[in-house]
């Protein structure tokens, strides 16, 4: 009988074993996870710390017995892989406190990421990634009054609200001269930060140096700050020691794979933010550590394990946010990033209401969009508002992804009820913009 | 000097003037408005007859000063114009009780659609269509207590939403079998009708014979209602008697145009509910008198008139409409028409929330997807659900305009937030079901 075995039950490689189940039905698939957790995903944590739910076992969209039971997926929960042996075709784990040996014809790579780490060591020094950590971290948090957050992209700001809700004192330390700088460019950033800024204690352009006392003192390039606690949220790695050197990586830093979510080693696959990808506009080696994406990751690797071709697309970067009342979104190139491929662009911002004039309860929206400038073709898009921006992103995912031009988004035939939105959408108003140079309604 | 004359200020007439004045600044522009309004559009009428705003000026966007102030546009409201004359090329109206002609170089027809009429007459027999009527309709409805709605299309169902809300006692009388029955299939459209139904009193399979009494008796083929007033709203049709006999009417019964919006007649161009287009998919002819199609077609009358070349891309047919809690939305071939089309379809219905299952505020939302069976490219798409729908539906309208299979469809790479998606978008499940024929998370 075929053996698979997938190491990391994160959502790629839950997928991953679903699919080739579902293909493959005789086949023999093990999950090895480090923790009591599979089918899991981090993004619920902030929510979790600010105290919207209680239950852990929602991180979970499907537990192991789940699996086990209705997927003939044998889950081992607790248990991690502490060798890859893909010369001999094995992996090793400890189980009872011995070394036991499984053998495997399919492997799939789903270790996913971890946090990046700072120097400094300590108690009070908090990594939130891992769904099973998120008690303990919550209660750290919760028994703590005055808390740093180092780090102001995404997880930075979603902490800093759900901090902020939960009655604590936050101090976000921010190295770039705006916040989510990796994800949007200035001019959209800055809206983001000025309404963090409102409300938080946010420091910019400042550098941490050390954290002493154990999490307790943040000493940064341009001061100190006296806390409880402090969050590192300084990104994320790929999750890949267990097989360095035996697999070929890629630049990003991620396993290499080709559109098969092959990897340089046979019948090995690589999957969610293990896996390295390929970024669609650029056809550079692009990484995007986000769930849509390991879950499709997930999906082409168990279809081809399962003997069904499937051929990954590549990625655009499809991010979303929120703070507060914004949802912050952002597909395709920045600006900022373009640039550093040297791709000459064009852009127009627009800012407009979600309902009618006349409607009550009209949102704010403001919409970037970014061009190649030759071709006109749409790269990049960046959303903030504070309904309806979700849909208009995965919109403009797909406009990127197929490559429309400015023209052709223009003449996308949006729909219009006054309760959700204007006659001209905001994003018809932005590609009438860049194809016109025209503004206005 | 050139002259265009524009007949109609609404939607398209005053984006094709505007257009056309900002390509040639010394163009001498003319409109010609029957109402007091311009850039008018009767969308928000249900909304104002809830009483959710009072000042009827909000229907316009921008006002008759505007145009003639800040883009030298003579508008000439409350005049109608009488006679057009296309070998002669002029037009004539009324000033001043004296036939006055003008004559023209270009001439841009935007008279719009009308309401349907049904044979009997009478005074409470009332027509929802032009803002300019909408204060004296909504005194007529607001001093009624029970109010007959004949039609369960979009107008009916948003007018009883309206009227309920307003304490009145509705009774909507319907032909068809569903609500919404050209906009939706059965599946959806029963989803829509069920709700309606909770709410007003709804008679379907029920075709009116004749309305008595000035409108207060209503006799269908079931039976008769004793009301206060009755609202008409069997739909609309082009408002082209000026024109009739002397220029190429379509298929649709409006005016025939090409792609660049101009008529049989050199010269005369016709844009917005009184233009026929192309529909994208079947290439046959298709009429769709909603507001954002009437802009973009005066956009492109406006632009060509100004010697710019644009090209209108043709139709979907994207519909959005709202009742209480839910928006629904329709772009592209519904199965029904695909049916008429001779298209054989496949089809695939998902029912999903719109946040993570630990996000508090989660809504329902239900996608249909349609694929032409063959080629498997996205054809259609309904969509019901209480958040989130329009960005979703302006994608899916993207998706059809630019024939995605379902399989590039799912490969888009859809933004994830816990509060305001799930991290399998509805959209993405519903395309993965096509694609794959399995259903589930």
């Amino acid at each position: 009988m075929e053996k698979l075995i997938v190491i990391g039950g994160g959502a790629a490689g839950m997928t991953a074993a679903s699919w080739a189940r579902r293909l493959k039905p005789n086949m023999d698939i093990i999950v090895f996870e480090a923790t009591r957790m599979v089918s899991h995903a981090p993004c619920g944590i902030p929510y979790y710390t600010e105290g919207l739910f209680n239950d852990e076992n929602l991180f979970m969209t499907y537990t192991p017995e789940y699996f086990k039971e209705k997927r003939k997926i044998d889950v081992k929960i607790n248990t991690r892989v502490v060798e890859v042996n893909l010369k001999d075709r094995n992996i090793v784990i400890f189980e009872n406190l011995e070394k036991k040996k499984y053998e495997f014809d399919y492997l799939v790579l789903s270790m996913g990421a971890r946090p990046k780490r700072i120097d400094s060591e300590g108690e009070k020094i908090l990594y939130v990634h891992h769904p099973a950590d998120a008690t303990q971290i919550r209660n750290e948090l919760w028994s703590s009054s005055r808390i740093a957050i180092i780090g102001g992209g995404i997880l930075g700001i979603e902490m800093a609200e759900a901090l902020q809700a939960r009655g604590k004192k936050v101090i976000l330390i921010h190295r770039g001269k705006y916040l989510l700088n990796r994800m949007l460019d200035e001019d959209m950033g800055k809206i983001v930060t000025e309404k963090v800024m409102s409300e938080v204690e946010v420091k910019l352009n400042e550098s941490l140096v050390e954290i002493k006392n154990g999490g307790k003192l943040i000493i940064t390039d341009k001061g100190k700050y006296e806390v409880d606690a402090t969050v590192v949220a300084i990104g994320v790695e790929p999750n890949i020691d267990v097989v360095k050197g035996q697999i070929k990586i890629g630049e990003t830093g991620a396993i290499w794979v080709d559109d098969h979510m092959r990897t340089s080693v046979p019948n090995v696959y690589a999957a969610g933010d293990a896996a390295e990808s390929v970024n669609i506009i650029t056809k550079k080696p692009d990484w995007i550590p986000f769930a849509p994406v390991a879950n499709k990751m997930g999906f082409v690797a168990g279809n081809n394990i399962g003997g069904k071709e499937v051929v990954f697309p590549g990625v655009v970067g499809t991010v979303i946010t929120k703070f507060k009342e914004y949802i912050i979104g952002k597909t395709g190139l920045t600006e900022n990033e373009a640039r550093r491929y040297g791709i000459k662009t064009v852009s127009a911002i627009v800012r407009h209401k979600t309902r009618a004039r006349y409607y009550p309860g009209g949102k704010d929206i403001i919409v970037k969009l970014i061009a190649e400038e030759n071709s006109m073709r749409i790269i990049g898009a960046q959303i903030i508002g504070e309904e309806e921006v979700l849909g208009r992103l995965n919109m403009l995912a797909a406009v990127v992804q197929k490559g429309f031009t400015a023209e052709e988004l223009f003449f996308v035939e949006t729909g219009y009820v006054p309760p959700v939105n204007r006659v001209w959408d905001v994003v018809t108003l932005a590609a009438r913009k860049l194809y016109t140079g025209v503004g206005g309604e």
